[in-house]
């Protein structure tokens, strides 16, 4: 008797998950969905990337907590347009409150939404937000087994990202342990290699950001014709 | 009507936790169930463990992953008796994947049982296992933040514990914060700091264990007479 109820939750997640994506494509704004571990840097990761787009791109943020309101104050420094949702001990965003905290943001003056999941490299994976593309963030001091452990993120994500690398020197993590089962998983899918604290590697995920904006939009506009 | 199943699904782990509880304690076996983000370090905690009180308390393992073998695999280095259980995508363990977990050891032969959750700091919080304590496991990497943003662990734990602290000199973590907020939250809950790769004070959480172990068969006598 559970299955049905369950399949009916996802399945009402899924509706307004495209009507979010919808809205978004409508007034050209490329949404990103960042799933990563409690503590593997994705506020600090969000605060470099508003800080390197600001006057480039016009982001909004989404972002998620089980409690208190302080990823949302640390980005708000960065960021006119930053929201955050309150989960109160739920373990994942779903499409109904990205919907509501769509409802709180200028959708239609974006160029790019960033939503920073609840942290848990676990259960955001499952729910459709209405994105274009979900981010996996691991970290170094995670160690190196975390890909295998966690392949629904590998397999799912358009970017991965692996932050912290200043920490390597400091940390036991096998890189030849953590890309082999990554490639196990997925041969296409690029990952960067970064430290948000230390700007190493930053270039390049702001890059990525940059591109993906722009082959989004080309991508919609070439299904539209 | 959604949450009429759900309770039902948390009444029938309840009853299967109580289950265990019952059989663990008419075999004398205390429980402890691990509870930590992914790569916070409960495998290499418990590795130490488990070679610190080699020969002196009989322990068991049941651990949980959502993929692999791997964390069993190195656990079985140090112990006879561990078991795997592989949720297949689920983000905790529940009472009666435990159930089952206690049916592949020689639970009537053991002194102690850990139980190593699903790498999650939400998630297995809510699911009462059949424990005598659940033990929370920060990491200093994960940022100072953490007890504030994962009020339900803090409330829960009978022990916290602080892992990697030989990370503090490379990382950006405020001691004072990660203190004042577990402190509103609980005033009452030990706090120990250590590192499981350099051995730094492992040996308080090792007599926390020992310890654990005798008082929980103290309040189990005196709550039968």
């Amino acid at each position: 008797m559970d299955i049905p109820v369950v399949e009916n939750v996802l399945k009402l997640n899924d509706e307004i998950a495209a009507e979010n994506r919808r809205r978004l494509g409508e007034a050209g704004v490329v949404c990103l969905n960042l799933v990563g571990s409690p503590g593997s840097g994705k506020t600090t990761l969000l605060e470099k990337t508003l800080d390197s787009l600001r006057g480039e791109l016009r982001i909004g943020i989404i972002t998620g907590d089980i409690a208190t309101t302080r990823d949302a104050e640390r980005l708000a420094r960065f960021c006119d347009h930053v929201t955050q949702i309150n989960t109160g001990g739920g373990c994942h965003l779903d499409a109904n409150q990205v919907k509501q905290g769509m409802n709180n943001l200028p959708v239609e003056d974006l160029d790019l939404l960033i939503i920073e999941n609840v942290g848990n490299l676990i259960c955001p994976v499952g729910f459709d937000l209405g994105q274009d593309a979900k981010i996996g963030l691991f970290s170094v001091p995670e160690g190196e087994d975390k890909p295998a452990k966690h392949p629904r993120v590998v397999l799912e994500s358009a970017l991965l990202l692996l932050n912290k690398i200043d920490l390597l020197p400091h940390v036991p993590f096998s890189m030849d342990v953590f890309e082999s089962d990554l490639r196990k998983l997925r041969d296409d899918v690029p990952v960067l290699k970064l430290s948000a604290v230390t700007g190493e590697g930053l270039d390049a995920w702001v890059d990525w950001v940059r591109q993906s904006s722009t082959t989004v939009k080309r991508d919609r506009a070439a299904a539209t014709t």
